[in-house]
């Protein structure tokens, strides 16, 4: 299908264009520069910029729409199996329907496979995706089948969130106490392909404390927190001494900056965050506090130095 | 991320699996495949299979989901621009609503770029989108940003219907009068990139008449009428003289067999057929009659004889 004359070309033009260079927050500022772009009626509540989309629905219930696409050599290599990637696949977009104190309902999934690919393939990867879809009560209602040759899938969720329930990135205030889920860093070994969605801790959390903010730390710590502070128009401060250091992890800087941990980020005002690390002291660790946006975000190590905390997880731009 | 010694070998394996072949119905054995290892609870009233997923919803509307995948090279050459690959890939979700009577509310648009494109890609992407988004009234609510080598787009569309309106691929009957909507073949040669998806012309049809079966021509006729007549258990007949031929086709086997025409194919009973001809007879044409299952699917050629159609469309596998 393709004309032998391309009459746009894919390629680096210095003089013109602006062009995506792997740095800091470019995909930050991509993502700003398509928000920019769009114009959305009074149904939306929240658009572009949050984990998921949030719209109206019922009287006392939000839809949620999300979606998340992996590609072979990005996200997974063929050496973790196709139940693997049918699992992750899922399991990523269900971790964003987590991130807003939703529960999923509907997935539809677009799969593009090497011809090449055997047919068994097909029921392996549907395996992975079901042991997860039974699990969290998913539905998968639908899909799309491309040739393409690199493994290609985008999965998209919708779930519903209790309208009082609702957590965003936008709502942390200077003074909210951090949390983070479970153990950070080191997850690229091998835990990425088998985290499970926090679906059941993020339920627990927003049906039982007043959640100020929340998302998933996706693309590492570090990087996830600025998107926080930036969409709640805050600044931060963390402590090296307090992050919950996953067994993988070969270091502090694997937990702050590599990315595919799947763990809720979230915030609780002082008196909330008590009650909570008196009842589930283990599950959720505070490790800083919400701060006034000029304070900037910084990180205190363990010798009580003070240094600003870089946006550096994994971006794709 | 790949680890360098796949333990899952995308490669074919004679002896042990049988392999994805380019075929007749391949792709339809696939889906089956796949739906097959699929369990839905009850609030999903048509899962894989259709046009789209249909979901309980409120008392009167059901809710459509629907994703399409479309990949570099493919569906599209770079020489497209990319607000033709914006447009088309919101219009072919598009037209998968518009086949099940419904109409479009909101998307989501995955995206796979090279490193290399040139941010300015985005701007024009969107301004594709958004054409057409504007005209359909959908809010393009999210999505995900992904580097890829070749450009890959993901489009979901989340849409609803009046319970009373929706078309299914399955309820034709022997005895119905088939239809297509505009003009058919030759679509590859550029009007792929343009097409106006038939949300109105669905519209029009569901709100004043009984349409049997319905479904959007994206593979070819002679295909997506073997898809109609499976889901309805029936057999058809068409006639070569009726069907409807775009000046951009070369030949009949193009309107029949090559795709990406993305116009209507519906079913109605002879009474409510004699009554759309009398009403819209340039916009919609009758082109053949279902018949049982057992007489299969057959072409009547121009100088009256009868043969076997073949479903000869475009297959990915």
């Amino acid at each position: 299908m393709p004309s032998p004359k391309p009459r746009f070309k894919l390629q680096r033009n210095k003089k013109r264009e602006r062009c995506f260079e792997r740095g800091k927050l470019n995909e930050l500022h991509l993502v700003k520069r398509i928000a920019g772009k769009i114009k959305n009626d009074s149904s939306v509540v929240c658009g572009i910029g949050d984990d998921a989309a949030v719209l109206r629905y019922t009287k006392d219930k939000y839809l949620l729409l999300t979606c998340d696409m992996l590609i072979e050599g990005v996200d997974f290599g063929l050496s973790a199996g196709p139940e693997a990637i049918g699992y992750k696949s899922l399991a990523c977009s269900l971790s964003d329907i987590a991130a807003m104190g939703g529960l999923p309902k509907y997935a539809l999934i677009s799969l593009g496979l090497s011809k090449k690919c055997p047919e068994r393939f097909l029921d392996r990867f549907y395996r992975g995706v079901n042991k997860l879809a039974r699990q969290f009560k998913t539905n998968i209602v639908g899909g799309d089948l491309s040739s393409s040759s690199k493994i290609v899938v985008d999965v998209s969720v919708v779930g519903t969130v209790k309208k009082k329930k609702l957590a965003l990135r936008s709502g942390a205030s200077s003074g909210d106490i951090i949390f983070v889920s479970g153990l950070l860093g080191g997850s690229i070994y091998g835990r990425h392909l088998k985290f499970i969605p926090r679906i059941k801790e993020a339920n627990y959390l927003v049906s039982n404390y007043r959640i100020n903010a929340m998302m998933d730390i996706s693309d590492g710590l570090s990087l996830d927190l600025y998107r926080l502070c930036s969409a709640s128009r805050t600044g931060a401060v963390i402590y090296e001494d307090l992050i919950p250091l996953s067994c993988d992890a070969k270091s502090l800087d694997e937990a702050l900056n590599m990315g595919e941990d799947f763990e809720l980020l979230f915030t609780l005002s002082s008196g909330e965050a008590r009650r909570l690390i008196k009842h589930r002291g283990k599950t959720f660790t505070a490790i800083g506090e919400m701060r006034e946006r000029k304070y900037g975000i910084r990180l205190i190590s363990k010798e009580g130095k003070d240094k600003a905390l870089e946006p550096r997880g994994y971006q794709h731009f």
